[in-house]
């Protein structure tokens, strides 16, 4: 079957969308299409160009034996403004204010257009660092973290509170809640991440950092290194912080229960040293 | 800016492919790309076309005011069947069997690039049903929930353990596990759900129904209904099943866990009433 240039524009442009960061030979689409290599660098060519005018990412090069092209979704400046504009008009609103002074967000991490694009701001941040695998806390982490997996890439493992039959074998740690300094534990899998790993740790919210503290000591048992931090959202008002060097989307600053008030104002994110498009 | 028809189908394959299920007004293309609609009709042509033709999925025309065209993610019979049979291959392997003839299945369940697929697969079958939201359980049926979602563009709630601050009121049941016929609890938030859903209920693994069967029980408590039941395996050797009508990718059927051998086999994904591509 022969393909027309502009069959071959729309069934390329779905495939690098649906597999990004995969180094994918030419030939391999030379076959695909029946088309020589000439045709399909230009139309890669075409794609790369559209894909950076329009900010929806670009397409790299990699060159040798194991070479071939890779799509890396990245966000532009404006567009990711536009989200964590959203994300805090989102988290503002006063209904989602729950006894203790917590926020209840349950909502948005179960939306999939949202988790998409949270999954592409925290995935373009980390594009150029060099990640193995994405590592949260059960339960509100997971979506966050495989939003970005799927632009990155890479595996999720999920470290939980108490250990199951279905896991198989674990390592188990204590660590101390940051907020209300009580002992807690975490288990991961111990087939679940290889030594040396080089792990991007995600979660929903950080307070005073005790949950990623413990998730940067449980991956030493693993000999493993932290590659990144990533929340959604952090607090401000931690008293003290156990964790320097993180990326927050968006910012919790005030809350105020009787009033009945919450500030929401737009995380690190565009302080940190991000390439946008 | 004007577009370059090639600049345009690539453009807008990716736009529909990042919004599944959404149905988006000519009058939103025609603005973004400064053309008039019959051009951007026929570009949505030549990507129906293709899209069809490649088993990637379809356009829906909607008429009417609030109408437009949607893709629809779809799976052809040829993809599905080599899907499922990845997946049996790999959960095969003699090396995930644990104690009690539990089976580790939480590498695949982290894969970002395996659960697509599953989630394409599932939400192909549910494509034509009315579906409002999508229910799974803590914590290893998130990923598929997840992936289903990305597809079908309808939120997704978890139904917990136990309840938690973060969740706000909550509403909880009491259930007879399948299985070990313990009592067990499951709860869910009470701001998740609206009275009337549509619920498409989705698991990792179902044995006897018990889980399954206590979110059913849990649906009724919220006014809800069953819209699809969704499982990525069955186990056939289940005494007495509580849950009929569900779909299933792959069943485990022997479990040998002193010659160290697992049988997987295509589920009855198959048998249900498909529309493939």
């Amino acid at each position: 079957m022969k393909f027309k240039r502009s069959e071959r524009l729309i069934d390329l442009t779905h495939f690098i969308v649906e597999n990004p960061n995969h180094i994918v030979p030419l030939t391999f689409f030379a076959e695909r299409y029946q088309s020589a290599k000439s045709s399909i660098s230009e139309d890669l060519a075409i794609i790369k160009q559209t894909f950076e005018q329009r900010g929806i990412g670009t397409l790299q090069t990699v060159p040798g034996a194991a070479g071939g092209v890779r799509f890396i979704s990245r966000v532009q400046e404006n567009d990711a403004k536009e989200i964590v504009k959203e994300l805090c008009e989102r988290l503002a609103s006063a209904d989602r204010l729950l006894p203790g002074g917590y926020l209840f967000m349950t909502d948005l991490l179960g939306n999939p257009s949202i988790m998409n694009k949270v999954g592409k701001l925290l995935a373009s941040a980390f594009a150029e660092k060099e990640i193995d695998v994405i590592m949260t806390v059960a339960t509100k982490g997971i979506p966050i973290a495989h939003a970005i997996a799927n632009h990155l890439n890479v595996p999720v493992v999920i470290v939980r509170r108490d250990s199951k039959v279905t896991e198989g074998p674990t390592v188990s740690i204590n660590y101390v809640s940051g907020s209300s300094k009580r002992i807690q534990t975490m288990v991961l899998s111990k087939r679940s991440l290889k030594e040396g790993s080089r792990v991007l740790i995600v979660d929903d919210f950080m307070k005073a950092g005790g949950t990623v503290h413990g998730m940067i000591n449980l991956l030493e048992e693993f000999s493993a290194t932290v590659a990144g931090i990533a929340v959604l959202m952090e607090s401000e008002n931690a008293s003290e912080r156990l964790v320097s060097d993180y990326i927050s989307l968006v910012k919790l600053s005030n809350v105020d229960e009787r009033e009945k008030r919450i500030n929401v104002f737009e995380g690190n994110y565009f302080d940190s040293n991000l390439s946008f498009l």
